[in-house]
């Protein structure tokens, strides 16, 4: 069995992982980051021992994903935006010790995209990236039917690039970023600058959530189902900044599949037509007509991709 | 010894190229596409009977680099802007009978970088994005220390990523594509809108080219040697335009090195200081530390290319 760990910013979704990919058992675990990486370790550690007893299994392997900038090589974190201080730790060998077992520690869009593939795609297509839409906007790339890590490990961070120079300011720092327009943060601020610019506007919308502070992407899909049209509109300027991001990459690295994971992905065609839509102008013709858009279902592709990573690649 | 031909839509350049890269001898042949490829590849079966007999090697492999879209695994051009009704044209068949020969047909841009990738970087880093900085933009990616082919071989368009959406048309039909700016025909309409605009400025580039309708990128890297403001502003719009659509790619990709290539890539300076000040300014660092930006000089990059993959890859 090899254990599979998103860690968020919040809380860690932690997966007991088959060699097949299926989900044996899952958990989540407060992170608690400001206590440090040690004693989250030392919890996932005692939810390991716990599952042992209970389900008489043994862990090989334990993957990490992780929001951030990962050294993949030397299973340690570089930077991360939401966990502050854990930076330098080593996980591999912490983990590695206490657990016996093979550790590999990714970026948790990469983790994502290797889960997304192995269960979606079933490692069928040679080349595909992977984007995950959720409060930021990250990727992978499977190039060759492998995750491509670039120089550094940091390759896949397709949340921001830029789509709109000047335009919106970016969690990053930047303006303009892709995840500036299609994070949820960037969405929320789409959808509530088009109520406040239209108040005779967005009746279903504003019924479905009276305090705009609570406003959420799935208000907006609820919305857009029910005809709303100032959530459609949302959706529709949402969806033109991501396809032209999306574009540019299809053109350069001209994938088989275009996999979209994440919470945001939910919003189905309220989010994929405007990016079909766009495609379909484009004047070279071969990447996108090869192209497979698609639509990942599994919400647990982030742990079984960090088990998966670690079961085939760690040490 | 292998042949390289870099077809153009007025001439297409022919090298005699050694397996460790080197031009043993090389000449220029008019394309006129208009007679249709057949009589193309009579020209340049004539060519190497000529130089057979005068330089007594015999040619084992022959490359041919085409701008536009290649079907490197059929060895056919699949579309090409320039050479209308060359497409579907079986140049591995031909020139593979005529010649007794292993043929490998490969998008220009492609070869122009994997040619750079041998001679500038003796194929020592890993992963590089080349850029060919010409009439029009393209490039090539080395992912892994091969040339990066993607689902239908066109991987690698870099030209028409957009970098400024609704902005300045672009050959290809849409706007605000990176080529529309960093082509050297967006290069000259910067120069140009800004000459317009300022009628009291850019006296030193006036004076080197008095006739507008010439002018060459080569007048505008002359007149911000010496100093002419305006010649150094289009520089900057180009650069900047340039540098954001690589740093997308820096991002996505992280790679070791970014070459830039062809003509335009001769500005030095004048186009690499804005690239490295965007960059600068970019908040995801590691990439870009990383990074190295160079610019390649070997003007037969695109000749050595197409001979090599061919003397490498064809059959």
């Amino acid at each position: 069995m090899a254990l599979g760990v998103d860690v968020g910013g919040t809380n860690a979704k932690v997966a007991a992982i088959s060699p097949g990919g299926q989900v044996f058992t899952h958990t989540s675990l407060p992170t608690q980051p400001e206590r440090g990486p040690a004693a989250f370790v030392d919890d996932l550690c005692r939810l390991v021992d716990t599952w042992k007893k209970l389900h008489r299994f043994r862990v090989s392997a334990v993957g990490l994903g992780i929001a951030g900038d990962v050294d993949a090589e030397k299973g340690k974190l570089r930077y991360s935006p939401n966990l502050h201080g854990w930076e330098g730790f080593d996980f591999r060998r912490s983990l590695g010790r206490a657990l016996r077992a093979r550790v590999a520690v990714a970026n948790d869009a990469n983790c994502a995209v290797w889960g997304g593939y192995l269960t979606e795609l079933k490692k069928k297509p040679d080349h595909v990236i992977g984007v995950t839409l959720g409060t930021g906007v990250g990727g992978g790339l499977i190039l060759s039917r492998r995750l491509f890590h670039g120089a550094t490990g940091t390759a896949g961070e397709i949340g921001h690039i830029t789509v709109q120079p000047g335009g919106e300011p970016c969690h990053c720092g930047s303006r303009g970023c892709l995840e500036a327009y299609a994070g949820s943060y960037g969405i929320l601020r789409t959808a509530r600058t088009l109520l406040e610019l239209r108040p005779a506007e967005g009746k279903i919308l504003r019924g479905l959530c009276s305090d705009l502070e609570l406003l959420q992407p799935s208000h907006l899909t609820a919305a857009a189902q029910e005809g709303d049209a100032l959530a459609r509109e949302a959706w529709a300027v949402t969806g033109r900044h991501l396809a032209v991001g999306l574009a540019g990459l299809v053109m350069v690295l001209n994938p088989d599949v275009l996999l979209l994971l994440g919470g945001v992905s939910r919003a189905g065609r309220w989010i994929l037509d405007p990016v079909q839509e766009h495609f379909a102008r484009q004047p070279f013709r071969v990447p996108f007509d090869r192209l497979e858009l698609r639509l990942a279902e599994n919400p647990d592709a982030g742990c079984i991709g960090a088990a998966l990573l670690a079961a085939e690649r760690g040490r």
